[in-house]
């Protein structure tokens, strides 16, 4: 019996074999861009700014994760879920006078997993004389969700 | 010509690149051992409260990374650098009764990469009445480094 047409068949198998294995094995990590990723976080950080100087909390929020899994630190306190940090920021900030005119400046950006970047920064809040400005630091943990990239958690301090 | 020595030596040649295909791409990220990581985490933080409150700034320091890339923000200053950071603590605490009784609540630990795990915690300072006691939150970047998981970014804030 010859063995050419077994030969031709296992040629055939072991090229198949070699061809799903290129595919499969050449990038196992997901494929991660920075700059499209940090540039979408800065825009976020961008219209969060318009938000708060237009007076919208709500607006605001929007790039805070919603639901419980959301942490947010600021100075001695911690606020648990999305519910909690919207009540915390409208009972420091009641009006538009105490929520002034918000300046971010971006420190530090930097990607720790693909689905992970974590920025640090200072924020400026200019206010009329009787309510004083305030000037503070923040370090954000940004996730890579369904819905874009989203806070998850916050630790902001000021003094 | 028989075909059969041919077809036994490509019988072991696709053999051994199954082998090897299997031992390449099977696990192709890193190994990731939580249970040790946060051991060794959490024997470091351990550590840092037996140094600090035995008066020991020195070995206190010993869990952040040494060198310039090391950030530590507290309240609304950023010190960079492990020099930096040691000089503050003298300053901040002094002496032994400024320094008090360290106690850690670790709140959460999360691992966000294999070499990146966070720790969100908080602090408690008991000191003597005329001094005061101090209580604050803390989140702490770790990254593995290749000596041990060390601190690289600290954010901390007490009111």
């Amino acid at each position: 019996m010859s063995m050419k047409p077994l030969f031709n068949t296992l040629c055939t198998v072991f090229a198949a074999f070699v061809a799903l294995t290129i595919a499969s094995c050449a990038d196992p990590l997901p494929v991660v861009d920075d700059e499209a990723d940090f540039t979408e976080i800065e825009a976020g950080l961008a219209s969060q700014v318009d938000a708060w100087n237009r007076g919208d909390i709500d607006a605001f929020m929007q790039l805070y994760v919603k639901g419980d899994s959301l942490r947010f630190a600021s100075g001695n306190a911690i606020q648990y879920g999305w519910q909690a940090t919207i009540e915390r920021y409208r009972r420091a900030y009641p009006d538009k006078d105490h929520m002034g005119q918000l300046r971010f400046d971006i420190i530090a950006t930097q990607r720790l997993a693909p689905e992970w970047i974590t920025v640090f920064g200072r924020f400026h809040l200019t206010r009329e004389e009787s309510i004083g400005n305030l000037e503070g630091l923040f370090t954000l943990m940004f996730n890579k969700t369904v819905d874009g990239w989203l806070i998850v958690s916050d630790h902001t301090s000021s003094e």
